[in-house]
């Protein structure tokens, strides 16, 4: 493949092609350094986007959840890209082949376009190819693009730096909303939402995360808003309407009080630090007989520390890269 | 403090004295950059410990079973430092002042030194600030450094990618067997122990890791070594000399076949690796009103693209730090 057949894309997924925004999303999610120009090419006309990052724990009916809001954003006229790293999303690989009713009414409409991302079983997985594919999904003309994860702790955190706006979602009886504040939920979230309302004891915990947020600190990226605690049950479609509303209007609030600045700032922080943390790993992996074998052969014979090697594998880093 | 206060503890702690070690250790876990120089001298002097990490879920009668192999380890007339990441560890903070009797003979013993890190409710935090710890102890002439920590999945692998010995603990009847082999235990250990031989489905759940190595690929990082698995009884002391028995044998395994110098060659390029990420995180956070600050208002502006502005700030982190 030259080097230009990702950059050659780039025109095709700015209009909104759905055969391009395929075919880049794999590359991006391969990992190929041959498509990084078409990336950063991409990276430079998104911005448009709202992200919004939906989490909940498993269990918590997030994923018929999403289905339902999705349905909701299209009502409103608007497309939606859809970025699903849980396995159990209704929109993810096995339940797109196999599971078409959960998707209900968005099943093939033009104006919803979901990639599924594999996490590798790693932690980081998150990180690296979520950002591409939602600047991909923001640069083809996605007005919103929800990026859906389950909550295990440290992925909810990246999906929070990574969205303008965090769903978290809730569920009556799961006993680990103890947990969940301890991963920092509290932090995190810019909506709460308690779904499966209609069950025993969503009353309860509606009022327990009230409560909480009553104590807790406000969130500290949105300015003034106070993050509303919402109920919702995906089955009957209840409370689907206020959580777009909700959503709307936290990006409203943003923009109200100069705080979205701020935030994409923060997300765009976070962004450089994992392309530099890309730069090392690409150099790790790619040089390990040349400079980087040199380097730790250093640090074995404990003629050099690590710090040290450090500073000489990044000067290497920029010096083969030509800056 | 001047710049040489902390390389002035240098030779205290390659005499292996208490207190320059404990204050050392102390700046190390602040992530001082002032200690860096003594720290990359300190890592010269290292290198002759055997580090063992010890890992299991919680519950599952590893902090007993380290308690009681520190003392087995003393026993043998070696000395033996700890660097303690689990809170329920009888080596940590709060028990040290209130559970001595958990910490038996060794307690007061100068042959054993106990630090424990605090993990700031990180995933990441293992990493960070441990190895230091354990280049400290080494320098300073202990033995056998162990890492205790409990497993949480990503904390384990850190464990194992730091240690030379990865002994991996279970239990019968916690019921997240399988989760822990989801998690890769079956890879990164090189020793298994089930703990609480003496209660019901000790037997099985011994048979059943057996089975499931039997099946799996045998680990990759230590030769033709075939990862025992070991029945304890932390209470009764039952399996703890077996279990000293086997991490020594490991060792020698490893000296024999010539895969201790790729071990120690994959711990120093993951030492490479996090050392550029802290360059890396130090700089963002140093320099989020200068240079970072211009990196981040271009990505903003979306005239440049993240890799680009990446490479920025590694040239940036070099001449700034002067190589």
């Amino acid at each position: 493949m030259g080097a230009g057949a990702s950059l050659d894309l780039v025109p095709g997924v700015l209009a909104g092609e759905i055969r391009a925004i395929a075919r880049l999303l794999t590359r991006a999610e391969a990992g190929d350094d041959e498509c990084r120009p078409a990336l950063e090419a991409i990276f430079r006309h998104a911005g448009r986007a709202h992200v919004v990052g939906i989490t909940g724990v498993p269990g918590s009916g997030k994923s018929t959840l999403v289905a339902k809001l999705v349905a909701e954003i299209r009502r409103t006229g608007r497309r939606v890209g859809i970025v699903a790293i849980d396995p159990s999303s209704p929109f993810s690989g096995g339940a797109i082949l196999g599971d078409r009713i959960r998707m209900g009414d968005v099943a093939g409409d033009p104006g919803v376009y979901v990639r599924s991302m594999a996490t590798h079983g790693s932690l980081g997985g998150l990180a690296h190819g979520t950002l591409d594919a939602v600047d991909i999904l923001d640069a083809a003309g996605y007005d919103i693009v929800v990026i859906e994860t389950v909550g295990v702790g440290q992925d909810e955190v990246e999906v929070a730096r990574a969205a303008h706006t965090t769903v978290v979602v809730s569920a009556p009886g799961l006993g680990d909303d103890i947990q969940a504040i301890k991963a920092g939920i509290l932090e995190i979230a810019d909506i709460h939402v308690v779904s499966k309302s209609d069950q025993p004891g969503a009353e309860r915990t509606l009022g327990d995360l009230k409560s909480m947020l009553a104590m807790g600190p406000s969130s500290v990226r949105s300015g003034d808003w106070q993050a509303p605690v919402l109920a919702s049950c995906a089955l009957s479609g209840e409370g689907v309407v206020g959580l777009l509303a909700a959503i709307d209007g936290h990006r409203a609030a943003l923009d109200a009080c100069g705080a979205m600045a701020a935030r994409r700032a923060d997300i765009n922080a976070r962004r450089l630090f994992l392309a530099g943390e890309g730069l090392l790993r690409d150099a790790m992996s790619r040089q390990q007989d040349g400079r980087v074998g040199e380097l730790i052969a250093l640090l074995d014979a404990r003629v050099l520390g690590p710090h040290a090697a450090a500073k000489r594998l990044l000067a290497d880093i920029r010096d083969a890269d030509g800056g």
